[in-house]
C-alpha cells in the first residue's frame, strides 16, 4: 500500500462501515501490518493506540469484522472497510459505537439513540 | 464539548456521513472552535490541517454540509457528523471522497467505483 499517506506515526485513519446497512460501526487506526493482515486475511486488523500492538477485531468477543472492500479517499490519508458482522461491534454492548448524539441545544450533554445488543460482562468475562 | 478527547493537537476525528442514503462523504478533523461553529451555525466547519485554519465546508465551492445531527462515539475520541448535502462534496469533482476501491487482488492498485458528479475546474476556477 505504498500509496497510502501514513501519518507521523505511521498510521492510517480506518472508518468501518457495515456494508449491507450503511452503518457506521466504528473509527480505529491501521500501520502498513495491520492493513496487510486485512488483506491477507479478510478480517480487520487495526493498530492500537493504546496499547500499542496489532489487533485483530473480534479475537475475545468472537465479533470478527469479515472485509468486503477497502476504500481510499482523496489524498489518501484515510480509508473505510466496508464490513460485513454479526451483532454487537463495539465494546460496550452496541451494534455500533457511535451510540450516543449531542444534544446541541443543551450545550455539550449526550442522548443515548441506540439499544444494547449484547451484554459485554458476559463476552468480555470482566 | 468539555467530554470530548482531543489529541495532543487539539483536534478530534470528524467522519461525515450523508444522512439520507447513509454514504460517507469525507473524513476531517475538527478542533473546539470548529466544533462550536458547528453547532452556532448548522454548518460543518472542520480545522484545515495543511492550511492551519477553521475551514467552513464549502465556503468556495458552495456546496455546503448542513449538520443533521452530531454523533460522539464510545471513547468520544471521535464524531460523526450526519449532513445534508447537495452534489459534490469532494474537491476533485465526486460525490464522496471515497470513489476508490483497492483491487486486493493485484497488489495495491486502486479502481474507480464512482463517476464525478461536478467539474472541479469550473467550481474553483483553477
Amino acid at each position: 500500500m505504498e500509496k497510502l499517506k501514513f501519518d507521523a506515526n505511521g498510521l492510517i485513519t480506518a472508518v468501518v462501515q457495515d456494508d449491507a446497512g450503511g452503518g457506521v460501526l466504528m473509527v480505529a487506526w491501521m500501520n502498513a501490518k495491520a492493513i496487510r493482515l486485512t488483506q491477507e486475511t479478510g478480517e480487520a486488523h487495526f493498530w492500537s493506540r493504546s496499547r500499542e500492538e496489532i489487533w485483530r477485531k473480534g479475537s475475545t468477543s468472537g465479533n470478527v469484522m469479515k472485509v468486503v472492500k477497502l476504500l481510499v479517499d482523496c489524498d489518501q490519508d484515510c480509508m473505510i472497510l466496508k464490513v460485513t458482522v454479526d451483532a454487537g461491534q463495539c465494546h460496550v454492548g452496541y451494534q455500533s459505537c457511535f451510540y450516543r448524539k449531542v444534544l446541541t441545544d443543551v450545550g455539550d450533554k449526550m442522548a443515548f439513540i441506540s439499544k444494547p445488543v449484547y451484554d459485554p460482562d458476559e463476552v468480555y468475562k470482566k
